[in-house]
């Protein structure tokens, strides 16, 4: 698949989970809800409306297609992440954590409002997944809903992503070793890419097996899309990233990049490129676009 | 039910919900986790391991008990709802929120730890409280677990809690009527203890008729939590509750007691202690337990 038709698909499903977004994050109060505070769900709407990749949820749809599940059964799971994956943005942005003023060309949500409105609108997202992902309207059973929901809180956790933004806060004065770096960032970047790729094929009924082959490859996509990052955070300028740059540096933050050098970098890129390939390789065609996005991944600029 | 008998059985209950967390929030990673990072469990086991009155999962359990369902099937949920609470504790402590220092007698998190391990220590509890939710060992049906989580996330997210606390936030400005005021307690204190009765109906299979009635139950019990939280806090030192007290007024903050004085506070306690009474009647005396908590609600010295 070419790259142009790969961005094509990626952004047909941004568009898809976009849209779903907009609808469910709307101004109506559902069955259980009181009320929705209209200045709490304009930060919300300004934390995750904001045409973001949706690589996360593009993941999910493509995995769970892969297994034959349709788009009404992946959908609500893949928003649902892509709502874990806003608030940790909006959390990790905060002062007291990494302190950001600019996210994907805009100001951060408590620069857009205020400090306490974004801790609440990252607290309402994460819950609001919850509630997305155990929706009896999208013809899964209940056993696989409750299955989902588990897994997407043990990847969000603290055994997980927010576990793993712990340690990164930790990081600078600890200054961790290799093993110490992967740890971290298979907890803070690739658990819930992991849970993207396993959730799909648990959406699409998938068996043990292929389950695990397809947390593998979440696995090895989720080590590209952190390594990849760490390369763009020392070679692009903040005006092409929308955000800043040039931070693991100044923050004295050690990565693999700083580590072992661009060159070699590039060199594991391939590498995992190549692994993802061969992960997929049983599925044949079915399976080019996951592939084309290992490549998205690994060859992206911004 | 004497009220000695009534402290005792909720002593019981908490150390069993204090016994459980305690071990579910152990050092150990489960399955699906990488690592439990010490610093940041210690932060999550400062703010929930405090000896607090557990009255939330109490009324998950009890209610749970009286549709026959045992300890076994009630208290991941009970302890999952503890972990909400605690969480929204943790959060509404923070410097951009309520900025308070002090909680149960002892630092509040971001006191104790920093204020970037109390934002994650409280995502961490939020998270987790899902994975305790949907455990599948508790004997749930699928479908129950699915809707449990679904429940809990309605009540503790933007149309519940969290917008609750939203509304509040935005409220010394606002200067809110009385139904503004009803409304945002409904939310930031009734919606988890509505939940509590709720989910202990859910939980004991409870017919479409019982479970309205226990969610009424609820409503009433989270309106006398509410109103004797704030007769408290205008007639309570801070030594008897623990945290600061006169805070609301400091604040600017209108309250029902505020509204209409504290001698009418007492008689609507009364009458909602007499609403409870009817409510759990049909239940005869296997509901005395439940009865006598509305009474400790609304007698409640701290």
């Amino acid at each position: 698949m070419l790259e142009t038709a790969f961005s094509r698909a990626l952004s047909a499903r941004a568009g898809q989970v976009e849209a779903y977004l907009d609808r469910v994050l709307g101004s109506t109060a559902l069955e259980g809800e009181i009320v929705r505070p209209e200045h709490l769900m304009a930060a919300i709407r300004h934390g995750v409306l904001n045409g973001g990749k949706r690589f996360r949820p593009f993941l999910v749809m493509e995995t769970a297609r892969l297994f034959g599940a349709d788009e009404a059964r992946s959908l609500p799971v893949a928003a649902a992440l892509e709502c874990v994956h806003c608030y940790s943005l909006i959390h990790d942005d905060l002062p007291a954590m990494d302190d950001d003023d600019m996210r994907r060309g805009l100001p951060t949500v408590h620069r857009a409002f205020d400090e306490a409105t974004a801790i609440l609108a990252g607290d309402s997202l994460l819950t609001f997944a919850f509630d997305l992902v155990t929706d009896p309207t999208n013809g899964l059973g209940g056993d696989v809903r409750a299955d989902l929901a588990r897994r997407l809180a043990r990847a969000a956790g603290l055994g997980g992503m927010a576990g793993g933004q712990a340690l990164d806060l930790a990081a600078p004065g600890m200054k961790p070793d290799e093993r110490g770096i992967v740890t971290l960032q298979s907890m803070k970047t690739g658990a819930l890419i992991r849970f993207a790729c396993e959730a799909g094929a648990v959406i699409g009924g998938a068996g043990q097996a292929e389950l695990a082959r397809m947390r593998d490859f979440g696995e090895v996509i989720g080590r590209a899309f952190q390594l990849a990052d760490d390369l763009l955070d020392v070679t692009q300028t903040a005006d092409a990233m929308g955000k800043a740059t040039g931070k693991d540096a100044v923050a004295g933050k050690a990565t693999l990049v700083s580590l072992h050098g661009q060159d070699w970098a590039r060199g594991e890129l391939s590498r995992l490129v190549g692994e993802a390939d061969a992960l997929l390789a049983p599925f044949g065609s079915a399976g080019e676009t996951l592939v084309a996005a290992a490549h998205f991944v690994a060859e992206r600029q911004s």
